[in-house]
Parts: C-alpha cells; structure tokens; sequence
C-alpha cells in the first residue's frame, strides 16, 4: 500500500481502487506537493488520466484500462469501441494490451459478469505478481546496496510494492539499508516527484540527480546495481523503458555493473521478436519547452520528446519477475518457449 | 558576435566587455526570454556574476575574471586578495586559473598598465582562438551532418564563436547545412535556454530533446558525430565538461560515433596529471529540487548536484583547438611535450 497523509489523517491505498462503478486513484500530476485523490467516472475521465499521467506505469496502465473497459461494459457500452479507445490511449506499454485483451475475451466468453471478475482478478494478480518481485529480487540486493533507479517503478506505477522499487522495499523491511540514487526523469520528473516520495514514505536513504549524473556516479564506485521497471519486454528479451534506461544499461555493461529490469508477467510481449519493433510514444513538445506553462527554451526552438528507449537484451545481467530472477537464457526458455539464444 | 534584438534595436556584442572601469554583460541567467545587458562595476558584483551563471563557459569566465582582477588593480585594490577571491569563485574551469595567473604575472612584472594590457590581450585573443577552432573544426563536419552537442560551448560561454558551437557557425557560413540536437542540459538548462538561443540568431537548424534522449538518437543511427567544450583538459588528455559529457562519450564510443572536444589553449591544464585530480564543483541541491522558486521534490528529500564529469582520454576521438584538430597523441605531443602515449 502506498501510506500518506492528508490534513492529519493517514491513508494506506494502492495507486487507483474501484468504488461503486468508478474509478478512485492518487492523482500523480499533483504529486508530491499535493496529495489529492480524484474519481473518474466516465470512460472519457478514465482515458484522461492515462493519456495525462493521472494513472502511470506500465502495470498500472493495464489494470487501470481492464476496470475501465470493464465498467464501460457493465454500463452497456459498445466492446469494440471502448477497447480501441482505451488501447490507442498510450503506446509503448503493452500491459494495457495484455489486460485489455484478456478481459475482452472474458466478456465475449461469460459477459460483463466475467468481465469483471476478470478485471478484479488482474488487479490482485499484478498486485501480488508485485509482491512476489521484490521476494524474490531481494535476494540480488547487498545489504548496504547503492542503487540507480530511474522513473518511478514503485507502488505508485503498479498498484502496491512496485516493481523496481518492489525488492528495494523487501530488503529494507528484512533489515537491510539500501540508499537509493533517484534520477530525476525529464521532461516529467517521475523521479523527483514520485519516487523521491515514496522513498520518503517507506523511509529508505535516497540522494535525487539529474539524469545525467548516473553516469558519474557509476563511474565513481559510487552505484552498486541498476534497477528498473519496463514497459515491453519483447521475444526475444529487448525491452523498451523511460527514456534514458538505455543510457544508464549501456554505461553499467562498460562499467561492470549490474543491470537489473524488473515486472510482471504482463509486460511481456510474445508478438513483438525484438525492440525495433516496440512503438515508441512520442510526447507533446511542450512538457521539454515549458515548465509549470511557463516557457524554458526561447520561442522559435522544438524540442523532440520520445518517451521510452529500447535496451538490448545483451546489456540485462537478469530479469526479475515473480516466478524468480533469470539469465537471458533462463527467461527466455522459462517464458518464450523457445531454443534458448 | 551575438546578434540580438531588444525592443526593435538589433545588437552585434560579444558575451561581454569592458566599458569605463566596469565590465558590461549579457545576462545569461534570464535569457532566452529577456535579454538584458548589466553592468558589474565591483569585484563584488563580478564574482556574483560568475557564482550564479551571469556569465559562464570556460573561456568567457576565464577572461571575465582577467578583467575583474586587472580592472581592481587599477582601482588600487590588493593583489592577494582579488586573485584568490576570484580564484575560488568556481573550482572546475582551469580557464579562470590560467588567465588570473597571466593577469599577476603581468601586474609583477610591469604594474597596473602591463595587467591591463594583458587582460585585453586575453580577451582578444581567445576571440580568435574560437574563431580558429571554427576554421580547424569545420573540416571534420560532414555537409548536412547531424551533430549532438551538450550544455552550451557557444559565444556565450566564449565572447564570440564558441568553442563546440564555432565549427557548426563556420559550416552553416560556408553553404553547408548542420542540424544540431540540442541536449537540454540540466539542472540549469544552458542547452535548452542558450543553446537554442544562439543557434536560432544564427538560423541553424535544431531540436531541443531531454539529457537522456541522446543515447536514443545515437542507437537510431539520428546522430553523426558529437561535439562538446571543455572545461579543464589534462596532461594526459582526460578533460572535464559539464555532467554528461562522459555518458554522451561512452555511448558514441559504444556505438562508433566520432565524439569531439573543442577548446582553446586556456582550458589546458599542465599541473593537473588526469582526470581524478580535476576539482568537481557541486552546487547547491536547490538547482534540481525547485524550478523557478517553486519545490518540485518532496520536501524531506534532497538533491546532489556535481555541475561536472570526467571523460578519459580514450573516449575522446579527436580535439579541437586554434592550432588544429588532433588525434590524442597529437594533441599530447603539440602541447604536453612528453613522449606520446
């Protein structure tokens, strides 16, 4: 649960939460300075909070996206054109896919009853699927681990624990003292703004940078492991991430040190054979030009926003998931069923 | 020069300038959006101007400082004390050392009027210095190359041509036609603001893109060759530039783009025999947690903010300088005197 106060009381919540056919959740564009939680009850709502960040994180997206498709179906709205609305809402994280697909199959089999069954059912799923990542990626983190993160792969991106942040949190509860370097993530700032706040909730040692620095520190002894979440893992291990993953993956693999990428089952894509498939979303230019809608760069320059990058395969030491923490080789046999590269 | 207007009245001036016993700037700290000339009359007000980014660039504070030390000697101001308050006004840049030290050595050696000369003599010829590594520089660009550059080498940071900006002014002069991604340079955002500021005056084509994005252009094959200033460059090569260099080198030099450093004989540093001995500046945390005033990081958290990195030696494919553009065992042989490496 992610554990914040407002005006004296102290909540425990995950991310979003479904109350009586709408959609509850922790408005993340007003985080950290503001701790507000909306409702979102129409499917036109819903796809706002995707497309602007309301709701964030690959698996997050997705179960946000099943409860949506889901009420718009108890509403008696049209399947198809729900589902495309909600599957065009963003690109790159193919949880929304995943978890669209799976409750429109559950419609088409049981209707609107199974359909809901099935979005709660995903809900609890990735939830645990959560827990069991940082179980089971506890076990790769020393106990006084310096960690780069970057973006927010915490509760916040998933519903609880995280993924990322996930084996971060279980080793701080077992006794360890992880300090975490925060990278602050431009143009959004998720690390500055939402990991950094959560960090401070669980009351793990963190240091923000700008994104830049990562390399710097690495190279000063001063990171021992990367960890981050991803948005697509692909066929054949590529994943697609918050730009900037890439850069932090290739100066670790030059340095020697470990690259770790966390998430859940439904972040995997078995349809995409590698990351140049990957769509990547291109964001609005403003979100780099401007900052608070006050204007940065002079009028005249364009700023270029894509949003997500694409890390090969070849620069992941190992994939954590909550079936365990695997080789290249071992996640590719364990998930793809294919020969093993 | 720089070529600006301000309400309808179109300027041609350097970054700054001496005029009647005070030095007369271009603020760096508001553009793009206001351009406005100050003027720093005290020893005081100039190394205000230095600390908070008034003027800035290796070159430019450099020879700003020449002056402040030259134009306080005239007003009978003490030796000692003027050259080590300047001195100490920011660690990294060698700039600043190199020319208060030709400014002392002047005033022992023939008093106030040899310090003055001498300062004038700085300014005038790192002018041309830039304008030179524009000529050496220009010929390792490609006719419509894409070029990455990072923070901001330009005329601001020099007084006119830049350092990394001079070879793009010079090719776009000559009928070629470079586009440049404009890194956007946090936390002060001298790419984003600067950068793009001068490139528009001068009509290059360009794009402002996040810090991290570069790594993601470079895979995409969208990247040519990377160029960047110095801020300190070693007796072996090594050479400190604004945080980020060093990641832009590594994945250019993953991947097998050229990555260039341009700079003028004053950013060399004899004394200093690598890249580990290079002072790194660390600002105050408040640069990345607020934007204009205002908290973007969850108070309770905090920032860490080295302004500076290292890049060896071997990332380095060729540097640039008024002399011409040399391998690393050029470059050791032409100015450090020792056997090559």
């Amino acid at each position: 649960m992610i554990r914040f106060s407002v005006a004296d009381e102290i909540f425990d919540r995950p991310s979003f939460w479904v109350k009586e056919g709408k959609i509850e959740l922790i408005d993340q564009r007003r985080l950290p300075l503001e701790v507000e939680i909306i409702s979102a009850g129409t499917l036109e709502e819903q796809i706002h909070c995707i497309k602007t960040l309301g709701i964030r994180g690959a698996p997050a997206i997705g179960s946000f996206a099943a409860f949506s498709l889901s009420l718009a179906l108890d509403r008696g709205e049209d399947l198809e054109k729900t589902y495309n609305a909600l599957l065009n809402s963003r690109p790159t994280a193919v949880d929304l896919r995943n978890c669209l697909d799976e409750v429109k199959l559950a419609f088409m089999d049981g209707g609107k009853d199974q359909a809901s069954k099935t979005a709660f059912n995903i809900y609890g799923r990735i939830m645990e699927a959560c827990r069991m990542i940082g179980e089971n990626g506890a076990q790769i983190i020393p106990d006084s681990a310096k960690i780069l993160t970057h973006c927010n792969a915490g509760a916040l991106a998933t519903m609880d624990w995280g993924t990322a942040l996930s084996p971060i949190r279980v080793k701080k509860r077992d006794g360890g003292n992880p300090f975490v370097w925060v990278s602050e993530t431009r143009p959004l700032l998720q690390g500055a703004r939402l990991t950094a706040w959560e960090l401070l909730q669980e009351g793990i040692d963190h240091r923000i940078i700008v994104d830049s620095a990562s390399g710097y520190l690495m190279r000063k002894g001063e990171v021992d492991l990367v960890i981050t979440g991803a948005d697509r893992v692909c066929a054949n291990g590529d994943l697609a991430n918050k730009i900037g993953t890439y850069e932090k993956a290739v100066i670790a693999h030059d340095l020697g040190i470990p690259f770790y990428v966390a998430f859940p089952k439904t972040t995997i894509d078995l349809k995409c054979p590698d990351g140049d498939q990957i769509p990547i979303e291109e964001r609005d230019p403003s979100e780099i030009e401007e900052l608070r809608d006050s204007r940065i760069s002079p009028h005249g320059s364009t700023a270029f926003n894509p949003a997500f990058d694409v890390t090969p395969a070849e620069l992941v030491t190992s994939y954590i998931t909550e079936d365990g923490v695997f080789s290249r080789t071992e996640f590719l046999k364990m998930y793809i069923k294919k020969a093993p590269l």
